[in-house]
């Protein structure tokens, strides 16, 4: 008996759809490492959806689309600005210094999203030896705190960037949830913003171990196969997370999941936003709810349903919905919150 | 359509029993990053198998089981032994040297056979810092050339490498392969012999993409979680890589399916051998056979039955069998074979 | 003709003493890489100051010193912890991450100094896989901005930080101002606190580039050399940087230079801070005076006297004393600000 | 008292002109870090020797020189293909790798010399993304085993190297003993035969602790100054390494010294060559002399003269002369020599 919760996406299991896929492609022999007809197909997938321009490399994990993003795009002497909450900074124990010897620089925001006014300070010291050179701008889309950017706001930090001659990443973990929460394409959010390179993450949305990095500038991406080759991510039978992402375009999985995912999160935020007791911290625009509740009933509330702990200090918590969300689920759960909450009065 | 072949073990697709697995564990929410059933279920199976002592990670790619063991078994300013034909060596784009910092030391062997008395004379500059510190000697079983160590080749090295302070390790890719070939367990080839990390290899026999890095000492696996995090193989969805294990250990379907690729790259062996024109390089103890064959005739044949060139000089080739090779596969490829050479008479 | 200036202390050349002693050792043959008896005795004199546990070892530059530290102290998982202003975070264009693969973390603070309570609240995420893990923390003694830790404020880090199984370290480019300026001798102000691991920085202060790690354990010290060796700091004619150290010592160059300097800031700090528009902005603790004056000014008077900005926004400015400071080159200084002062009037 | 001979040619001390030098420029403040008019005059004074498109960066070791220069040229992705008797495949402790993470590959030669025919083979994998790509050749000039290159063969190695899109690097540690050899200017043995990058020594021929990288390509140079800070070889006080090499070129001083020690070394050769017992291995052409002599008296023989075993297995042992060994020197040595081999007779 599995317990099901809100920690994250990433808890939940596979779509079918993923599975039914794999065993489509499971026929007879195809050259490994990706020179078979699945991942071509895969890849004019990804061209139609992101442009033309667009040139994916699938990889296993978020991680790894990141640090091989930031390889591909930097030397060394390199720095990357990110959000202070971002999973590169956080999450990722170090993977971008250890393997592209960049120096990641964080910023702090009150909604996980860069800002060109935020930045500014930071682009100095460039031709000056003692200093990482400013590089890349990394942002998460949406961001680690459920917030969404729009596509002008992703403009505006490609404009800023490329004045510099840096290049903008965008972390696409959740890139799904917002595409369907601006209702815009994934190429309106992504080339048609001046988006250098991108993490575009399937397994947070119904796949099983499928992202890949892709590159709109092919300068950046010519290398590339060498990187990721040293970045221990080519698979050799390449065709079973290419079959994943065919999964997950055909008959627009992708837009169902995240769709359903955001769904639960706006139920949940409704569920919960006016319970006494609860404060809903961060604007609830993709698949999560970010919330301050009592600090002594978050153990108990655990104990029943997964969720994580954002901010030990001030009692803030992260509830994730994912594909396969339910309403009884969000019911549950809010029962019991208010069940707790009442307890203690 | 898909063109048969011997190219690689790894062009096969995947047994049923694997995308079965994948299937059954898709139910309900579980905790990411390996802390859910299926994952401890693995793991216990691999300590059936190879022993209580042994302490398995789960990654994606073989080149991430050889590099991380050796991130984890050394220090930068270490050095690695290892065949010259061997994967660490050339089919890993220099992963090994850019993730550890190490250095790898490559000796020439007749067989793919690292011996005793090849390593001794390597056996210097310990404590002089100007040298690379010999730390590692890493040995594939079975080797690339379709060659197989035995039991006690492993011990002889082992206490070799040890008497200097050394570790060995283990490119285990096909380590079933060898354990049917030797009618040995996994534990009588590893942990008996005294080795100290494997790369314990399922996509080459069989899975989707599962491999793992096996430590048979507590102290070399205490800090390993980070390093499979740095190197990017810690999957959020860890369930289906340990379902992959659960098959593979499920009614024996690795042993099933080494057995079988063994016995076609016999059958393989057996109807080339005595065909004028060829001639076996290698002794076939596992699923390859490596053949001289006229250099003129490898690409016509090549067009109809995909396999690799070992050697551009000296007209070598390698064939490779799997676990879904047929007898018509093989019937086949021998008489189109025959045929080539017919003609050029 | 030279121009004299407040740049940094390394615009300074080579105390005399040091030059002769140079000419001193160059006497014969010597073993290279530090098996001579000039070494022999450089290292007695650092026990002799540091106490009979610290183990030296020479290297050239000051970043060096710092990136070895962290290397020789540290995993590529483990993160350093460092104020924003320091060495270790923006003058060393990344180098601690790229050598190390360290992740480097920078705090806030008012005068360079770190303190508990500002590290509290990073003391979280041990044995966390996906957060780099804390090992290090390293401050700078006397800071980026020329304030000094007394004794107990480093005894009170090292009681804190060993209290989570970290090390701590002290970047002592300018630890020879700091023990003037405290009154404390070196090994007060490090074995003695607890500090485990110091740049020792000689160059600073009138050598001519020479630099030291010192470890305060021996267990962090073991594979040092093999360490300095493959961070390219392995001198071949290492008398030639045992001997600067030599000078350093006898008859007290280190102190009298540092002492020097020190006073020349307080002439300088004196000089300047009641003059009409400037403001003195942090306590002048050891050979640095930092104060805002107009932007406007800066750039005629830098046209005379080297010197830095610090932060170009609020237009705060860095004047460094060194051994060589003149107390004529004070007045001149001083005489030039009061008139650039006067004109804008 | 300091016991003489023949270990190595950084056994010696320094030319006196050098320390000279080094008063003549400690005079006043010089901005740090190299922007300085000894600075400025070093860089000059090699464009003369080495052609106005020479591009001159200073730095500490050779080690370092060598690293920084693979660095500089190639990807981690990429290979170094250098004869196995180099300093960079055997002298480095892995630096070469840690620092660039680039893979180097040794070749087998009789007397330390590459060739296009050596290198034939291995010039395979281009564009294959499982190898190591072929980056870089290394040379070094005059070679471990005293041997030198002429101008042609460079220039031949060069061709070759350059039809497949790879650099040409020498480790010129001792280019002074090769052109001096050769007869050959400078400029005559490197930029005119189409090498491109350099690593150029003084430390083994007078001078204290100075080498450069020197760039005939100007496209590799441009972002070398983060490369060598991050290499942590940035000095601050670089007038005093310029000033090394203002000395080295005044009088001609690199090539009286260079010329004495070849003198020496061809003095140490007519000495013993002819005594029964001695049998020299490799033709001297710089300032090493090869030679193999019965093993059980080479450490009677080391207790009073330095020398390195170069070959334990064989006795080969290896003599190094340098700018200050003497006919005294020789003479004693060679009476010694023969004493003892007369003694075993």
């Amino acid at each position: 008996m599995n317990k099901r919760g809100f920690a994250s996406d990433n808890n939940a299991g596979v779509s079918p759809e993923v599975l039914q896929k794999l065993t489509e492609v499971n026929t007879g022999h195809v050259v490994g490492y990706g020179d078979d007809i699945y991942t071509a197909e895969a890849v004019n997938k990804i061209k139609e959806h992101f442009g033309r321009e667009a040139i994916p490399y699938f990889v296993f994990t978020g991680t790894a689309a990141n640090v091989l993003s930031i390889a591909a795009s930097g030397k060394p002497f390199n720095s990357v600005f990110t959000a202070d909450t971002s999973h590169i900074n956080v999450d990722e124990c170090g993977a971008p210094e250890r393997f592209s010897g960049c120096k990641v620089i964080s910023i702090s925001t009150k909604d996980g999203k860069l800002r060109p006014e935020l930045l500014k300070e930071h682009m100095i010291g460039f031709g000056f030896e003692h200093h990482s050179q400013p590089g890349l701008i990394s942002i998460s889309q949406s961001t680690e705190l459920g917030t969404v950017y729009t596509a002008d706001q992703i403009k505006d930090l490609a404009e800023f960037v490329h004045q510099y001659g840096m290049f903008l990443h965008i972390d696409g973990a959740r890139l799904s949830n917002a595409a369907v929460s601006t209702g815009k394409s994934f190429k309106e959010l992504t080339s048609d913003c001046g988006v250098d390179i991108l993490s575009f993450g399937g397994t947070k949305n119904g796949l099983l171990a499928a992202e890949s990095v892709i590159f709109f500038r092919k300068e950046l991406a010519h290398e590339f196969k060498y990187i990721r080759k040293q970045g221990m991510q080519l698979a050799s039978k390449m065709r079973f997370i290419a079959a994943q992402f065919l999964a997950f375009f055909e008959n627009n999985l992708w837009e169902r999941n995240a769709s359903h995912a955001n769904e639960m999160a706006q139920k949940l935020y409704f569920a919960v936003k006016d319970v006494p007791g609860v404060r809903i911290t961060q604007t609830v625009e993709s698949n999560g709810v970010f919330a301050c509740i009592p600090k002594d009933i978050i153990s108990d509330l655990q104990s029943e349903f997964f969720f994580y702990v954002w901010n030990e200090q001030n009692g803030e918590v992260r509830w994730m919905t994912s594909f396969d969300t339910t309403e009884e689920d969000i019911e549950l759960f809010r029962d019991r919150l208010k069940q707790l909450l009442d307890k203690r009065k």
